[in-house]
């Protein structure tokens, strides 16, 4: 009966008060209201939206029906990194040890593959014997003795939206600024976190298609964080394009290794960097991003951030050697190589084109029960913008036979346009979003001068949040 | 999947076609759709709308999701009423066996009591013996053999719009007119009709609370009735007031049979020689609305009518010499006169707080599993307009104890306004429309005359349907 006038209220565009939303989210995540009443619900929020209070509320309310890790205990800061996925993204895997490895504690709570976007938590699976599945006390002694976990969702937190998340995803209310918001800054905040870093995705392989969504995103969660005493700073980056160059859980590993020992190809570098600077600063670890990034630069020179990944590995009951010899790592049987099928500049390499692709090699899942096999997936070297001759290697297939280097085939010859012309591909990092206001990455001194470019970027940052 | 498609698709604005209405109910009349995902869909559809084309290809979803009445071997017109429902609204029970007796075919489908109004099949049960659950095969012999059955919706008719309605209850998506056309239409259409007659109601004992709703709900049904070649005419009658005196179920038994008496309350008579002299006029049986005026004055004094309600009532095992004695309908134990407060104009009779105080006396359902009391209910002798005197009679309250003629006093105190003004209340049948247009009701004979009443008429007829 209280549902029903909730729903009714949200459906004719009102507002729901925040002791009404946490009534609604206990009542769901018990049981007492049924799905079909909260799918019901969800569609009038996602077609009426949700005002920066109640997302705040919402959010309060999600947190509330489960447990929290407590970290308050710790000297340390604690920051996190969040994206809203993409393919290729294996930044987490670089950027957690880096962080770790400079003396801010990193409580990193991943999920698993979403629709043509990789997972985190699918691609630590990849290594022999890692476990994910830490229970909270788990998780707060591990980060206490080496300043980082790597995990996925407990049973304990937020049990509310991962009963709600499965829902949405079955009912069509996924793609909605206010519910992603609140379900993403709910687990982040039971993380204990002092600071969180959004990487917010742009682009034709990203979830939020145009940099109004990204900029809305942004500023919610910046909202929501600051509402619950958590500071929160966004950066939009491409993804357009894949990021690095392997895609598939195994090759992404190892390219991460490869990252983490300074060898790692210059765009998952550039991201991991930018990123990793906002959470040293967030974390008073560094003086400025100049600062951060020698440190950084330091850390991964002197293999101190490796041996950090190793330490976590070890810790989560992984063979840490996979960091000396990504070679343990599952390897596939079929290998092949992809030549231009004629010279031309690179146009595109279609990244929803590439993650579909992995999963039909057999690397991901259509349904939450497939088995996901590490070992398949692609290496692409040839970037948007660079100029190859007929027959020159572009792409290494990693497939489980014959007939799946057959699939890749096809799907690269989708996925990686050849054209006369090149197009300009997105800014790797695009823009930053704090509390303050949307700045172009790298223009923040260029602030209060009035000149064009900042201008603009001011108009495009008054979004609704 | 298809399912979280076509959720997208109306989600974002956009049309379902016909083939896509019919797999998505029969995937759901089939378990194959779960109620999460439909509730869903209700929302985006309720907040989205149908168009015209829509609204058709839904009901023929649901009639193709169950069985229909086969009646096309009759040589009489099948003709039936609908009403959207209100208080003190007993024109089934007169008008069934009245248009029956003048040799059209009433095979009648009702609810239950929906909300505040009350409904016809629970009207019926407080006859001793009467049996509404027929099946299809016993509905068309009995309508073969005397020519009118009353009846509710069998499992066998629209077992999806069946799901679906209490679904709907469930999740704050009953007032969408284009969902209540398709509902309406699909059982209807499942009866085999060559006509129906629809009564509109309007009012603030209505669902649909202003005249536009009340005319689109008439045009879209009308639309759907024309793609299905069963026409449609629909009556808009008043609903600021109850209709007749009784509210309550054996008391408004006891007030139809007056009416087929010929000893009914005059709005009771009117609304019932309105909605008769359409269906007799559908149904091909009388030339004009002057002919059927007097062919069913004369079915009531010639007592044919009262007859013809007899042998329905038996053919259904019901008591027929109820329809002699009313006194063996269930009685209240507790009984008491409703006195004036003040002198003044009855200003007001609030049917919504008439209909809620016949459930809080015992007889309706908050719940689908309350047990209805038959026997009590309110006779309410005062109309708007009427002037009183303090201490005179208003009401009669029937009751099952003293406790219960308490709840009555305080219901009808809220619910009978006495002022220094009398309003205007509604006129009792307003508008009439067909696939023509909408014209005043009473002034079909004036159309085409340029004239200022029906030029403002046509205007209202632009209605979206």
């Amino acid at each position: 009966m209280l549902a029903n006038r909730l729903i009714e209220r949200k459906r004719d565009g009102g507002r729901l008060e925040p002791d009404e939303w946490r009534a609604l989210m206990s009542a769901y995540a018990a049981g007492e209201v049924p799905d079909y009443q909260m799918a019901a619900f969800l569609m009038a929020a996602f077609l009426r939206g949700l005002d920066r209070r109640e997302t705040a509320a919402l959010t309060d309310a999600m947190l509330a029906s489960g447990a929290s890790l407590d970290l308050s205990h710790l000297a340390a800061a604690r920051v996190d990194k969040h994206s809203t996925g993409g393919v290729g993204d294996k930044v987490s895997l670089v950027l957690a040890p880096l962080v770790a490895s400079l003396g801010v504690a990193v409580p990193m709570m991943s999920g698993r593959a979403l629709g043509h976007t990789g997972g985190t938590l699918d691609k630590l699976a990849a290594i022999p014997g890692m476990r994910t599945d830490l229970s909270l006390a788990e998780a707060r002694a591990q980060i206490e003795r080496i300043g980082c976990a790597l995990m996925g969702q407990t049973a304990e937190i937020a049990p509310a939206d991962r009963k709600m998340y499965a829902l949405r995803d079955a009912t069509a209310t996924i793609e909605s600024v206010p519910l992603i918001a609140a379900s993403i800054m709910s687990k982040k905040l039971a993380e204990g976190l002092t600071g969180l870093v959004l990487d917010v995705k742009r682009g034709s392989g990203s979830f939020l298609r145009d940099l109004d969504q990204a900029l809305e995103l942004a500023g919610t969660m910046i909202a929501v964080g600051e509402d619950h005493g958590c500071d929160v700073v966004a950066l939009l980056t491409a993804m357009d394009r894949p990021l690095g160059r392997a895609a598939g859980n195994a090759l992404e590993v190892e390219e991460a290794i490869h990252a983490l020992r300074g060898e790692g190809p210059p765009d998952l570098l550039e991201v991991t960097y930018a990123l990793g600077a906002e959470m040293l600063i967030l974390g008073g670890a560094c003086s400025g991003p100049n600062d951060a990034r020698r440190r950084m630069e330091m850390a991964i020179s002197s293999g101190s951030a490796a041996r950090k990944f190793q330490e976590i590995i070890d810790a989560q009951g992984g063979n840490p050697a996979v960091v000396e010899d990504p070679s343990v790592l599952p390897q596939a049987a079929g290998c092949e190589l992809f030549e231009a099928p004629r010279r031309g500049f690179v146009a595109r390499v279609e990244p929803r084109a590439i993650g579909r692709g992995v999963i039909a090699l057999g690397g991901g899942r259509t349904r939450m029960d497939d088995r996901v096999d590490p070992s398949v997936g692609f290496v692409i070297t040839a970037k948007p913008g660079d100029w190859v001759e007929q027959g020159e290697p572009l792409a290494t297939i990693f497939a489980r036979d014959q007939q799946g280097v057959e699939v890749g085939w096809s799907v690269l010859r989708e996925a990686i346009e050849i054209a006369d012309e090149a197009e300009h591909p997105l800014p790797l990092v695009s823009h930053r979003v704090t509390a303050t206001g949307v700045e172009r990455y790298g223009e923040s001194r260029e602030r209060g001068m009035g000149n064009a470019a900042s201008a603009r970027v001011d108009t495009s940052s008054s979004v609704d949040i």
